[in-house]
């Protein structure tokens, strides 16, 4: 199966481990530079790999779930879906994805979330996984809305630009039982 | 003035200071305690009074807006407003209230958000205050919208309580700009 020019085939959708310190963050340099979609501006980013090294193995211990998608050994997209550690909000997980924009529409999001909602689903504890997104990201909206997230609320100019323009924030929610 | 049998001049509303920091705990430990309101149950909160000193400097060096409310001497009621330090989201401050049972309804929560509105529209950068509050609280959602507050969005399911019973929670906004 092709889809956008890409063999579906040639990626590879795993489990992070504390090798992918390295190709995590070059990643994320990529597509922090690249976007209008994401809150952390490249500038911002400022991680080392220990840091990064920190990072996987904390989202270990949380037991949380970290997916990398690789395409010739590297890393071009990712999701990390967290736990909160409070009692009264732990039927809950939030999560992100970042996929750099050569690798878009290629179903690379459709593969990420489809193994979030499984995990989700197996879990003993969640019950329903959200999420954050910028009003303006009707590409990304859409896949959400395919996997069955619902619009619940808003945040009104929630971002703003650097050049003084404003986005608005939608939050999103699937109930997973 | 009297409101609910409390002299309103007795209640001595100011900004928080390192000698706070065994106040604070006190009063947190019964707010928590008291609390279907509060996303921290009174097991959770274990800050020792060094941590306590440790997160009242952090506020300061983030300039951060604190208040306490006093009554007789003693904590019963505080405002922490949070700015977020990434840039994109700079013009935000978000906002938690925190008032002991007793002394509710005596106004101590109007007299704490005037003085955030105040603070925010002095200063140069907030644009908006945000809070988020269990939209079982019908109590509390009065006296924001008596300020302009406006209910934006909501996360359903937001809070499992102990009993298994959820509550929904509102974000609301207030813009000072």
């Amino acid at each position: 199966m092709k889809q956008g020019g890409l063999q579906v085939s040639s990626v590879n959708i795993r489990k992070v481990t504390l090798e992918d310190a390295e190709g995590i963050l070059k990643h994320s340099k990529v597509v922090f530079g690249e976007g209008r979609n994401l809150l952390t501006t490249v500038e911002e980013f400022t991680l080392t790999i220990e840091e990064e090294e920190q990072w996987i193995e904390k989202q270990k211990r949380a037991n949380n779930f970290v997916l990398v998608a690789e395409v010739h050994n590297e890393i071009v997209g990712m999701l990390n879906a967290t736990r909160s550690t409070r009692k009264r909000v732990q039927h809950l997980c939030q999560f992100g994805i970042s996929i750099q924009e050569a690798y878009c529409n290629k179903g690379i999001g459709s593969q990420l979330i489809t193994k979030l909602i499984e995990w989700a689903k197996q879990d003993e504890v969640i019950e329903k996984i959200c999420l954050e997104v910028f009003a303006s990201n009707e590409r990304a909206i859409y896949v959400y809305e395919k996997y069955g997230f619902v619009i619940e609320g808003m945040k009104k100019k929630h971002i703003k630009f650097e050049d003084g323009t404003y986005a608005d924030e939608y939050n999103m929610g699937l109930f997973v039982k």
